[in-house]
């Protein structure tokens, strides 16, 4: 096993050359690793059945599908390395460009941040989905996968190596943590001056623990407890749609809702009819009915599960929906104010002032009027590609894109110049 | 004593009415707050002299010096926060729209970042000087000066509560941390949920405890081990103007340079010239003599101390310059990347490919070709002001000014989108 260190200190090391690299260069790279993925699939595919082979006690079914690799997502993966290519370079833009009274030319310009590492635990193809963002942008790549994809990942790195190679890249500017304990987690958190940014990817607890022992900077992913506000004016269709969507077309992400909130004078009409959407019509079709876990004005109207003191501020990830009935917009921000974990909210609304104060006044990375929160997301929002959701409000927020992986320098010209 | 955790709490709940004001009533409280400075001066100034009086056995003459009020410079610090008063307002710019083919309206809109902190140990004009600015870019303000001008501190917040008040706003938008034990530092740094922005501004010591103790999000500021890299093209008599502004103009400074590497071919010229330059004329002129740090191809050309293994890795802030001798640029590149903070560097030379090849390699947030590092400031940089310069690649890079001290949110909006 190689140490962690030394691993990062040859990422760093290579670096400078990628920093360096056209457009063209990045471009080639990308086209090379693909053709790599699949060229070497049969390797990756065996390395991935060991892996589900040995997880096959440890984890349930939807983990296993999760870790699972199949000739078809391997093909994606080296499509999606393929879309990367087609992304505008974000490096080398000219952000703003000034000349000051004593001649000096300041420009600020786009430059990739260096070393990005990513700690993660959830599906292999993020390897190298979040190595082709890296690469595109300028940065150098240190992977830290979950031990169940251990095998698969290294598979999948090895292609990348391949592919950096072919174009005469150094292939470490990808590298793969060996170290698969707690310990090499621990090592990229404190590596100063190795890692420029360090993302961690998963459940809340490897959050928690970055933004509490990280000494590198680091951006806090992906926790979502969204809210929906179903105004007084809210149309009822409408909003039965957007819940039912934000609810359940995919429970596990976090840009899923887990609140609703509801106007006091619509709940009497809106709260029977999404009981009866949310379950009878959903068992009727053969779809998990959702679980309403209801605040005491709620269970005034419909039958459900009382809320309990955390239902409020839990991330469910599952087909539960905490509901709660408010006085109107104002309740809905200081609720939101209090339980939110800054991720995506809606109102759904057919006023333009609650609209507005609502938009205005809730403080998420992303929040909507009369639309769904699982729009939050890099495709969805036109940046063609993501590598987090970010819940913090420096540097990035929201989705991160390319340009979120770049930072700026200001490149100052001058015939002379002294202060 | 009020707790440290009340004032943050107050600090925070105030927060949304700042965010959501008009430039206008931000501009009404900093004139207001320019009036209360002027007419509660006296208050300022007796509350300085005990501060000084307290301080004048534990601090030399600089420290009392920077320490010390006068009519003029609180004079100034009105005058200070008058100037942010014409700047432009950096919240609600729409950065980016997008419509989407689903007819989903993207906007990525400027917002502030809620409640910035900062400790600092300088002067008392700080502690207005950085009210003003987060005041303006709609950000609530936490205080946590240094203990020995702790009673200047709370005049001066004092007279800005005078100002918030008089306009209507609550005074609870800056707050100043009474707790002056070390105690009040470590909990700003942990306060998570309580502060978006920790800026610690002072000695190195202070900001390494804060990259590694702060729970919060910090930025790195101020520490610069700034190079100056003289090419074997450079332009000797402009070479000497740019290395003695940037080592001498204000040694106390962090844009003060505190390494010079001269390429080998040129040494021979330069170094005996700028040793006449930096020690006998200005000992002739009555100005303090630079001591040279020389390596061991500097020390064959020119008399100075021989430097010791520390030399090129500390910021002196002081009438100290090393001086190394390198074969070229790609090895000056090479050093600065080993030894600087990056900060600022400079390269003095007439080839093209010297220059291009130095600032887009040299990974610090200013790159100067044939001018003084002494310019990295927000003001010179025509930000029009400055909330310190960071040194971290993540959010911001350089002079902060207003733009800087925000971050960003996407407002969507739909008419039912679901996904």
């Amino acid at each position: 096993m190689r140490l962690t260190q030394d691993i990062l200190r040859e990422t760093k090391a290579a670096a400078p050359v990628l920093a360096a690299a056209s457009d063209e260069i990045k471009n080639a790279a990308l086209r090379s690793i693909a053709e790599s993925l699949l060229r070497e699939k049969e390797a990756i595919l065996a390395a991935n059945r060991q892996d589900v082979e040995a997880a096959r006690e440890a984890l349930g079914p939807v983990m296993i599908d999760r870790l699972t690799l199949t000739d078809a997502r391997v093909e994606a993966m080296a499509r999606g390395v393929l879309d990367v290519v087609e992304l505008p370079d974000p490096v080398g833009r000219v952000l703003r460009h000034t000349e000051r009274p004593n001649g000096l030319m300041i420009e600020r310009v786009s430059v990739p941040l260096g070393v990005i590492a990513m700690i993660y635990e959830s599906r292999p193809n993020v390897t190298s989905d979040a190595a082709a963002l890296a690469l595109k942008s300028g940065n150098a790549m240190v992977l830290r996968g979950g031990k169940e994809s251990y095998l698969s990942n290294a598979a999948i790195v090895h292609a990348i190596h391949s592919g950096l190679n072919a174009v005469g890249l150094p292939k470490a500017l990808v590298g793969l943590i060996e170290d698969r304990t707690r310990a090499s987690a621990r090592e990229l958190m404190e590596a100063e001056g190795l890692i420029d940014l360090l993302i961690p990817r998963g459940s809340a607890g490897l959050i928690r623990s970055c933004v509490e022992n990280a000494k590198v900077p680091c951006i806090q992913t992906g926790t979502g407890i969204c809210h929906i506000y179903a105004d007084a004016t809210a149309d009822i269709g409408q909003a039965l749609d957007i819940i039912e969507n934000a609810k359940c077309s995919r429970p596990s992400v976090c840009n899923a809702a887990e609140v609703l909130l509801v106007h006091q004078k619509i709940a009497p009409m809106l709260l029977p009819r999404l009981h009866k959407r949310l379950r009878e019509e959903r068992e009727a079709k053969g779809l998990p009915p959702v679980e309403l876990r209801l605040d005491a004005r709620a269970a005034e109207i419909i039958p459900g599960t009382p809320a309990g003191e955390m239902d409020f501020d839990t991330e469910f990830l599952d087909y539960i929906l905490a509901v709660g009935v408010v006085d109107g917009v104002e309740q809905a921000i200081a609720h939101i104010a209090r339980h939110s974990t800054g991720h995506s909210e809606a109102i759904l609304t057919r006023d333009d002032a609650a609209a507005a104060a609502f938009t205005q006044r809730v403080d998420s990375a992303a929040v909507y009027v009369n639309a769904s929160t699982r729009f939050t997301d890099g495709g969805e929002f036109g940046l063609g590609c993501e590598m987090g959701i970010s819940t913090q409000k420096l540097h990035a927020r929201g989705p991160m894109g390319l340009e979120e992986l770049t930072t700026y320098k200001y490149v100052v010209r001058g015939a002379g110049q002294v202060r």
